[in-house]
């Protein structure tokens, strides 16, 4: 899963029927300390994520792995909101 | 969901039977803003869009997850024309 | 789906049975005006291509959604070749 | 599969109830001698490795091909820690 | 399909059961004259490659598409041995 910072939304009203009312969020790849990479993609959310909060995102045929997003045209999908990273016993992000 | 802005069309005679009569885009990734990339791929158009639209496009088998899709050997996909990016609470970009 | 130019072929001769007797192309990926980028893969032709002409790849679990295809260990397929690309009203590809 | 080092863990605790109590593994890409590459990616542990431990990772809808992983929303997995890569007869890694 | 060397073998001990057995290769990728890029993956042989060889390698949901491999955690797969490469008219490689 690769990790990423909120940073916005994204509103589309042509899309295809299949995805009608779901919500995108603009979302900023980042590092495993929360620093942001300039390296943007769209993401639906189906866990309910506020701003700026650091989430992990499953893509490819992933994305489509849960009741929601079934047979709809998602290829990335945030699954978590991270609470903590510890990397060589050190924590390197804290929601 | 990879954004992008259609700044073409592309014309192939001798696909497929299984994907013919069906339209192609050229479309140059860009960021957030509607900044075009310079990285193109081409897209099946299931939506409509027309020139210079920023769309979302869903790659890889996401791109098959529609009727008109289904089984047919396309990766990439418009699934939606952009409306309204939002990025920290400040409208980055508006169609 | 991405560009490329059919630059040669690739003959090999231990492969898994399931795919014997296809016909293997070393592509040169390139950019929507033919210019190649010196970024090479092999994909399988079922639509009989000829050298230097410009064709349309699907890459992933795509490339298997042909009748040819299906089941078989392939991941880059030819789905197309390109007649006519144009890029904001100017035609900056021609077959 | 990639090889990647452990080098911490990932705790998430809001994510969609299909993955709710897996251990998620920060993973530091690296290459055929051990080296990290500072290149993250967050991945699912079914096989119980320790810190610092090299390991091969499978991605994308290769990360459900396991009783523990199928029809979750995981893309990325550890399937293997590795004991001994040689390179050209050198053995370039050892656990 | 992606072109690689063989540059050496992984010993994986304590990997998930369904892979158990399998012979892992070190694969260095490399252009279609043969010129290894330094960027190393590890694939699953089911040909029987020898050393120094190189081979074409299928990658993701691809790699389950055998009788080997089918529902296995393998996400890379050497599917043939290259005996020529010719590009241009011209051999640029042979085994």
């Amino acid at each position: 899963m690769t990790l990423g910072i909120v940073v916005g939304t994204v509103v589309s009203s042509s899309k295809d029927e299949q995805i009608q009312g779901a919500r995108y969020l603009l979302i900023d790849k980042c590092n495993q300390q929360g620093e942001k990479k300039g390296d943007y993609l769209v993401a639906l959310d189906i866990v309910g994520v506020g701003p700026n909060e650091m989430v992990m995102i499953s893509e490819g045929s992933t994305a489509r792995e849960t009741m929601v997003t079934k047979n709809k045209p998602i290829d990335a999908l945030v699954v978590g909101i991270i609470d903590i990273i510890d990397e060589n016993d050190i924590i390197v992000y804290k929601k």
